[in-house]
């Protein structure tokens, strides 16, 4: 189910201008996060229009947990972080997505919250696909 | 299995100063968390030393995540949030931990990641057990 004012269902420039399409599960879009200040940034978002765990069934939340597991287990192997940070947010977005922010020893936030406040890392459309393929082939 | 090093396995002071058990659940423990920017914020523990999602069976990944749900609910309850947020941070504490953070419209950080930089808000002891109390009878 979508909703149409619901930038993660309609998939609008908004979406696009803050992520990139990587592949999709079964029941997860993944996407490559665009400020890569924490190499590997990004989002899982549940397809349908959910806003809380709690509207999820039980088959569906094993499910979207496996994505998850599948996912920081790609973001592992083909970038080597020494933590996963993951977070669900969503005040005024609620659509049930969740943040996974690979952490390094030495990087930005080490040992702390990782943040948006800071100066955002962006990078050209090759090194974004190089990226994609990257994790694409570690799924 | 407990971790020697790990403040949260060995129930340090350290783990006293930062939060306040509620209750114990099938696989987690729940605490409230000491600084009550964010009315109700909590922290829900896997007990057992693991350090990602990855390390979960199928059958403690529903069981968490069942747990988690049913936390959710309880601050909902207890405290009408308009929206909750979850992070999983951990990068030098890796003991699997979510911090389960209240939102409130109008409240602190509306809109935007929940964060730990701003000042604290402590209560007293009693204000303490109140909102345990609350939180034990909305479970």
């Amino acid at each position: 189910m979508k909703d149409q004012n619901c930038f993660y269902c309609m998939d609008t420039d908004k979406r696009r201008e803050l992520m990139t399409e990587i592949t999709s599960l079964k029941l997860a879009d993944l996407y490559l996060f665009r400020d890569q200040t924490y190499t590997g940034r990004c989002v899982l978002k549940f397809r349908d229009h959910k806003t809380d765990f709690s509207q999820l069934t039980d088959e569906e939340n094993l499910e979207f947990a496996k994505e998850l597991r599948q996912v920081a287990a790609a973001l592992t192997k083909a970038f080597h972080p020494d933590k996963i940070n993951y977070a669900v947010y969503g005040d005024l977005v609620p659509h049930l997505h969740i943040h996974i922010v690979p952490k390094y020893k030495g990087g930005p936030q080490w040992g702390g919250p990782f943040t948006d406040t800071g100066p955002k890392k962006y990078l050209s459309d090759a090194e974004y696909q190089e990226l994609i393929a990257k994790i694409r082939a570690a799924l």
